[in-house]
């Protein structure tokens, strides 16, 4: 029997086992990744480096799944965090940092008048769809198959728990056919109340699909047409296309856009933009938790912004995965290897053309993972604004020899 | 034409009505508490005192609506939540400490098999009945008209945005009345789910309401029988009556109890903690959310566990909220003031007895806040665990004059 590549992790998930159901739940869940191939418990961060429980060390392609998009500890928004910390967090009533946040984000979006804030991505998107019905006194929601807007029962991807009323008006379009989108609206005239869309489509385990030219133009055209509420949920690209929204980068214009992940670099943080018209809607519907008031993350987030901005992180981070993406592609075909890469270059992701064979793909990311580039193998990557052209460097240096044990084991 | 008392609260809310619908919402919407008689804007918080924008201080009775049990800036979490983020916090995976604190949180709950985590209290409530849903393959959920469990489309006390699918299967019965829990069963034999409850209720405006001697042995005994699942929402109380759960203090055990507010002493985390048979079924409701593994939060959870039970913080909170009741009691009386205090002394809360004009209340809470103790006119109090007699005292010698305007302004 041979040893496991990671005792240390396999230990806690043990323990974890006893009493957590399945160890470890949700988007980190082992299954989800390689089981056994991959570490299961972090360690530490810094920059783009992670280190897992055994001790190991990796270039971090994943940034926890999108919110670290400065890389770990970035010293201007760890500092703003500590100073804010120091006064309060969670307080009685919220701090000013509330406004500067809302006032910032309201600059930085061309279209939007408002924002609210929330901790989780699902708070956002839960919220927008019920801001739209309030707006349009309509039931109807639309969405694209195989979109993910987060894990309240009308959106979840799990299928436990779940009872038909909770998607009894959500209607699926297919992304990039704008007929399907037309013939819902037809089929549902006048009682579709929001159109809820990611700027790009990244279903597990596919190749991300970007927008085909004039579909999100398309979209939007109908919702104007039609008074539907167009709502970006732009959550996990936010930051990493356009500093002002990825509607920017793609050319369009939404109703609302919702953030979280890179919006505070890992502080637990969200938000709402809207536009005008919609703003007396927006008070009616009710929001809080606990938390929402909670003025570290808005500091945070602050920071992060002003970083981004004068960083120009979102040009940066699509550089840098361009340059990752075309030197894997490069060094893929030197072993004859075929693989398409997809996404937008700062949210890649990689697979192999034509292969249905789902361990070959898990191959070549658990040998990555081996070597110390951790990248995932079902989802696509992220990457930070701490990664550089040696950091890509190196892992393209380990992608020759990933792709080498993948051409040995499968063939090209 | 008077100054407002709060000028830099009334600055700070000017500015957030332009990027924000109603300027704050929420919880500490302005509208909930007395409007311009109560700061908007905390400047910050040092254990058991606060400070708003205008440099006024308060002695905190609300403790951020009941999430800091310890007195804000607890060095001991502090230093938990500052080795940890050290480390790290929103990582590729969970860290060790998410496997230690579900350890902790499965030893300290009697009847607890396993536990999850996440960010808001919200994000609990709707996957345990999501949970209920699950085990029994039915629908109806029960709660108390009244009660509060979240902001959620089926629960929100809110009304904009709502669809009537949302609470298609949400039936209320009527707290303290064991039959209106009886013919909801009856009516939807074999249909539900599961019943939601806070250990007590505590209504908006209203007194709250201990339960009342065998009602929640007796819809344990209800929900055991008819296969239900008995879920407590903690959220609230948790960690305030007793160091074990709610059900501890008042004597019965339900299958599934949903935790956040004290849980971290103001860093972002709710839990969930069920039986063993439910366990499976646990496993197979999806939950998750880009910040769930956030590792801060749950190495200052761990701390403020220790330190409660420790400190015996359960036990010390009610021996305060009893003195100040006792004392706030016995001082509306030599004013000829008839005051009702109700709820657990450790969430306490008062009103004027037999008064229908909601003036006395917020003249009274109002007069409180003007001389530093921070009071809610309309929601249940905090004490937390930095709060002593020397405080109550103050706090009782205040409110000694509070009465006397009181009593001067609307009589006995």
């Amino acid at each position: 029997m041979t040893q496991p590549h990671f005792p240390k992790s396999m230990e806690w998930f043990e323990r974890a086992s006893r009493v957590i159901p399945c160890g470890i739940y949700g988007h980190a869940a082992p299954a989800a990744m390689v089981p056994t191939e991959f570490p299961y418990y972090a360690a530490r961060a810094e920059g783009c480096h992670y280190w897992d429980v055994d001790g190991r060390e990796y270039l971090d392609f994943l940034c926890s799944y999108g919110p670290v998009i400065l890389g770990h500890h970035h010293p201007e928004v760890e500092a703003a965090a500590e100073r804010q910390s120091k006064l309060g967090d969670c307080l009685n009533h919220p701090a000013p940092v509330m406004v500067e946040l809302c006032e910032r984000l309201v600059d930085i979006v061309d279209f939007a008048d408002w924002a609210v804030l929330g901790k989780n991505g699902s708070d956002m998107t839960t919220w927008a769809i019920q801001l739209a019905r309030e707006f349009t006194g309509r039931k109807k929601i639309l969405r694209a198959r195989q979109s993910y807007h987060g894990s309240h029962p009308w959106c979840t991807p799990g299928h436990g728990g779940l009872i038909e009323e909770d998607r009894a008006h959500i209607h699926e379009f297919i992304w990039n056919d704008l007929d399907s989108v037309r013939d819902l609206v037809k089929k549902h005239r006048d009682d579709v109340a929001g159109l809820i869309t990611t700027p790009f489509l990244h279903p597990p385990f596919g190749d991300s699909e970007l927008p085909a030219p004039g579909f999100l133009q398309g979209v939007q055209e109908i919702c104007r047409k039609e008074g539907i509420v167009f709502i970006v949920d732009d959550i996990r690209a936010g930051f990493r296309l356009d500093f002002g929204g990825s509607h920017k980068y793609f050319s369009f214009e939404p109703d609302v856009i919702c953030f979280s992940k890179a919006l505070g670099n890992g502080y637990p943080i969200s938000a709402a933009l809207g536009r005008k018209e919609l703003r007396v809607a927006a008070s009616r519907v009710f929001l809080t938790g606990s938390f929402w008031y909670g003025a570290v993350a808005m500091a945070a987030s602050l920071a992060c912004l002003q970083v981004m901005e004068r960083e120009k992180t979102a040009a940066h981070v699509l550089r840098i995965g361009q340059l990752f993406m075309d030197g894997l592609k490069e060094r893929a075909a030197r072993h004859g290897l075929e693989v398409r890469v997809s996404g937008p270059p700062s949210l890649p992701f990689l697979k192999f053309t034509n292969e249905t064979n789902l361990l070959r793909q898990q191959r070549f990311c658990s040998e990555m993972v081996q070597r110390g580039v951790f990248l995932h193998p079902h989802h696509n990557w992220f990457i930070s604004g701490a990664m550089k052209e040696t950091e890509v460097a190196q892992a393209l240096k380990t992608a020759d020899e990933a792709f080498g044990v993948v051409k040995a084991e499968f063939g090209s």
